[in-house]
Formats: C-alpha cells, structure tokens, sequence
C-alpha cells in the first residue's frame, strides 16, 4: 500500500505487542474469565449454552484486557477491576448477540453465530440478560462512577446501532456521519473500558481523560480497521466471510470515499448495489476493485493512523512502563490487522 | 362462571379502584410522563418516533403508578420517586419492544406494533437503549439499593423470558413451571415497582417486604389474567386478537389445565395444535371449547383469586387509608379484567 517497510516485520512486532499486553495482565484475565463463567450461569440451561457458545468462541478479550491494563497502569493494586473488566465483556457480548440478530449473521469467528444455531428469540434475551447481568455485577462492585460510565456508554451504544440503521442503504452518507456512528457504536465501550481502568484506581482529572481519550480513538482505530477487513482476503482467516457489510448495504467508510471518487457510471454501481441492493454475481470483486482503483482501502488505513497517532500521544502523561508500551503498541497491532 | 353476584357491578366497582388509583396519584404522573418524554429524547430521530410510538400508545401506567402508591403509602413526601417510576417504565417498555420482535407481533393495544412499522432491527436497538436510558436515570438518582432490585429484576426477566421459549410447544409443561416462568418474566417487576416506593421512602424491613409481596402476587394475577383474556372475547376490546398465545404455541395455564384434564382424544389435539403447531380452521374454537367444558378457563381466574387474596392480605399492616384501598381494590380490577 505505497509503504517501503516490510509488511511482515510490522506484523510480527505487531502480534508481539498482543501477546506482551495479554502476558501483562494474564493472571487478573484468570480472575476475569471466572467470573464471567460465574456470572452466566443460571438455572436456565439455555442461557449458560448460548452465552458460553458466544463468549468461549474465542475473541481478544480486547476490551476487559484494556480495563485491567488501564487500572495497573494507574498504580492499581486491588481486585475489584477484574470485576468491572467482566462487565465490559458481557455488555459487549450482549451487543455482539444483538448485532448478529440485527446483521442476519452467519458467523462470527469462524463458528455458527448464537441467532443461526438458536434462533433470533433467544439472542435477543439473552442478550439482555448478560446486559442485565452485567449490571449487577456493577452494583455489587458499588461505584456509582463506574455505573455512570457503563450506562451512559450502553446507551451511547445504542444510538449508534440505531444511527447505523438510517445510514444503511443511503449513499449520501458523509465521512462526518460515518465517523459519528463508529464513535457511538464502538469507540464508546472502548473508551469506557479504558475510562474505568482510572476511576477504579482513584486517578481522576488528567489520567482519567487521557485514558478515555486513548480508549475512543482505539476504538476508532479498531472499527475503520474492521471496515476494510470486510473487503479483505485477511478476514477469511479471521473466520469471517468476505463483503458482509457490502451484501447488507452498509454503507463504510471504504465505500464512502469509493463513491465519491468515483465517477457517473460508478456511482450507478454503488446505488444499485448499496441502495437498492441489487447484487450480481461479480458486484463484490468489482467493489473491491473501485476501492482499490481510488486509494479507498488505503486511505481509510491512513485514516485508522491518524487516529492511532492521537490515541499514542493520549498516553504519553504516564510513566514509560512494560504497560504503556505494550498499550501504544496496541495501537499498531489493531492498524496492521488489516494487513 | 358459577358466581352469583353481578359482574357488571364487579366490573363497575374495579373500573372505579382504577379511577381512584389514577386519581391520587394524578399530580405526581404529571412528572413521570414528563421525565419518560424527556428521557427518550435522542439526536437519532427514529428512537423518539419509534419508543413515542409504544409509549404514547395509551397503556395503564400501572407499574409506575404502583411505585407512586406504594412510596406515599410509606409516608414519602419528595419527589425523587417520579423519576424512578419512570426507570420501571422504561424496562417495562424496553421488554414490550423485545417480546413483540420475539412473539413475532403485528398488534399492541390496538396499534401496529413498532416491529410491524420499524422492523424487528429498531425494535432490539431502541428496546437496548431505553433499557440503558434507565440505568442512566437510577444511577443520576443515586441509590444502589434501588440499582440492586432493578438491576436484578431485569437479569429475572430475562431468565423468565428464555424460560418461556423453551416452555413453548411442550404440552408437559406443569403449572409449577409454567408459574416460574410468570413470576420471572411478569411478576418480578411488579414486585421491584413496589419494593423500591419502600426504599424511596426509607422504610425498610416489614414494609418494603410487605411491598414485594403484594407487587409479587399482584403481577402473578396480572399475568394470569392476561393469559385467560387471550382466549377471550374481551381482548378484542383491549386492541388485541384473541388466540396469539394458541397460535404461537405457548403454554399458558389454561392450556395446561385444559390438557391434563382432557382425555386421550382431546391430548391428542393440544399435542397437534401447541406441539406441532399444525392448526386448521376451526381449531382456535375448538380449543376454548375444550377450555370451557374443563373449567380450565375459570379455574385460571380461581388461581388468580388465590395469590389476588395474598396481595391484600400482604397490605394489612398499612394504615386504612384512601392509598392503601384503592392499592387493595387494584387487585380486583385486575381479577375482573378477565370478565
């Protein structure tokens, strides 16, 4: 993409800085995973068997990894951020269940999604019930500061989903109102992920800023990245299948800078095929083709890096530990996913 | 149905407990009705029109006006229970938009349902953020004690809610576990609409206590009720079809009297029409039919009866005043509902 350095040397040193931050915070992760095996748990048999489906499918554990990498980062020394950590992952595992209802997935990482194997029913409860849950599970911790942020975060999220549904379709959608749904519908768990690592440590002021500040412009990162996976031969070895956002009409930011680069005959594609969603045979490789022609996989990447840049620069108040490098690496390891 | 008195003065005197229950708590529904307006403001214009749309559509109000009772019964004279009424308002309304995307509905008192105008996608996106808007609002109140009852009732819900899809088109179903499902998925938030007018008010022990046990067998009736009422004509006054729950497959307890007091033929159709979901013309009638001849129907509203009469008994240690009656009279017009 126009780069001289090796891919791959960006990638190795990429993967590296997962692996140092998951070795970071590995033995708060044990704390973490027991009790999110705990707390779905329910006399319910269904509701441990699709949640359990869904959470033990294999993700990051990118999110509850940045509240406990956060909070350490902040010089705490207690336990109860393995707690709050759980409750991240659930509210994200209860807008993964709903996603897939709303998206009409297939798959997620490489396995049947929750909604194919039980049906929508059941994803829509128990997705309210790990939402529910994990709300008591806040309660119990008892920071009506972490409440605040992981409340006013879920209905932000919320919003965003809703605000991703009127941009559906719509080929007028601007960068601006793309960015807008991706801050809402992403960037906003991350950020509290983040945000929450400080309050648990008692740091607020300038280290709880700098720690949402870095957590919402990862996310954004994260998200732009996941946008140009859909078009990406990468994804397929993620688990996923290739133009899922194209087949739905979901109109990316990829797709967005395409079309207006594009020409008359290019825009009549992408109306067609975005607005009235008639597809055919070869319509996904001549996308990917228009991307490619106009920069706009490429582009959206460099987008991705001024982001990252903002996000590594939110970091710099902190002491230059193990835990802040492996953090701003991150940053890197999200961008070069795309590779 | 075997009773002598008129039912058109029992009816007449539980329209009038409704009347009176409204009447005292008029002034202060004045606030709830405006934080529920206010709270379901959003920049994404489709969740105002679409939770408007529910919200607007002409229910009791009986949950928050249950917690306005209930707080000035205990002696409650400031006004932070109007914003929590609207809290159990909205995790009524949230569970409202999931249901009728799960039971697959087209009809709510009369009214499309927002599924049938929105789609299923708005209805889960927006039911998720006036679930979140409410924690929001419990957490600007800042009680966790109030946090804890509705943040468990919601997970109990849920659990009810995932129980009942797996009740469903299973003629063995028992009315034991045909009542776990009712008290999980309707009666747990009658109970947290009372019990948090006791918290509000700073009564705990016996009156908070007494408050859940009347709002635990007021919505065991409740539901009850409802389910006698979908077989009935009545319903078609109330704007919605008679037989949803026959067509559906769910197994309510009229159904499951109807089966175990049925013979070998009779099983035989309610394995056909729930199990099977294979339904002819004529199988609807035939079903309340069956009912009719078994009692199964004025058997229900017996049972009603039963936990109706413990409801009351749970209020006694209240002083008599005009709150407690119309409190105590409420469980009638929800028994006479059926009628």
């Amino acid at each position: 993409m126009g780069v001289v350095i090796s891919f791959e040397e960006e990638q190795a040193k990429a993967e590296t800085a997962l692996a140092r931050l998951t070795a970071l915070v590995a033995d708060d992760m044990v704390k973490v995973n027991q009790t999110i095996i705990q707390k779905m748990q329910s006399p319910v048999a269904l509701i441990p068997q699709l949640a359990g489906h869904l959470i033990a499918s294999g993700g990051k554990r990118l999110r509850p990894m940045l509240t406990l990498a956060a909070s350490r980062m902040c010089g705490y020394e207690g336990i109860r951020h393995a707690e709050l950590a759980a409750c991240v992952e659930f509210i994200h595992s209860a807008t993964l269940l709903h996603d897939d209802v709303v998206d009409e997935s297939d798959l997620r990482r490489g396995l049947e999604t929750a909604n194919a194997v039980w049906g929508n029913k059941a994803s829509v409860l128990v997705g309210d019930f790990l939402f529910s849950r994990s709300f008591e599970l806040m309660v119990a911790d008892g920071s009506l500061e972490v409440l605040a942020i992981l409340s006013n975060a879920s209905s932000v999220i919320a919003e965003g989903e809703v605000m991703q549904l009127t941009t559906a379709n719509d080929m007028d959608t601007t960068e601006d109102a793309y960015m807008q749904v991706i801050v809402a519908k992403t960037a906003a768990l991350f950020a509290a992920a983040c945000e929450i690592g400080a309050v648990v440590a008692e740091k607020p002021g300038t280290k709880q800023d700098a720690l949402k500040s870095y957590g919402k412009n990862l996310g954004i990162v994260f998200q732009l990245i996941d946008d140009v996976l859909d078009f990406s031969a990468e994804q397929e070895k993620l688990g996923k299948s290739v133009g899922d956002d194209f087949r739905e009409g979901k109109v990316t930011l990829p797709i967005v800078l395409a079309f207006r680069r594009g020409d008359t005959a290019e825009r009549d594609f992408w109306r067609r095929t975005i607005e009235e969603l008639d597809q055919k045979d070869g319509d996904l490789e001549k996308a990917i083709d228009l991307m490619t022609r106009h920069n706009a996989l490429h582009d959206t990447v460099e987008r991705a890096r001024h982001y990252g840049a903002i996000a590594k620069d939110a970091l710099a108040i902190f002491p230059d530990d193990a835990t802040r490098k492996a953090m701003t690496d991150i940053v890197d390891f999200c961008i070069n996913r795309a590779y």
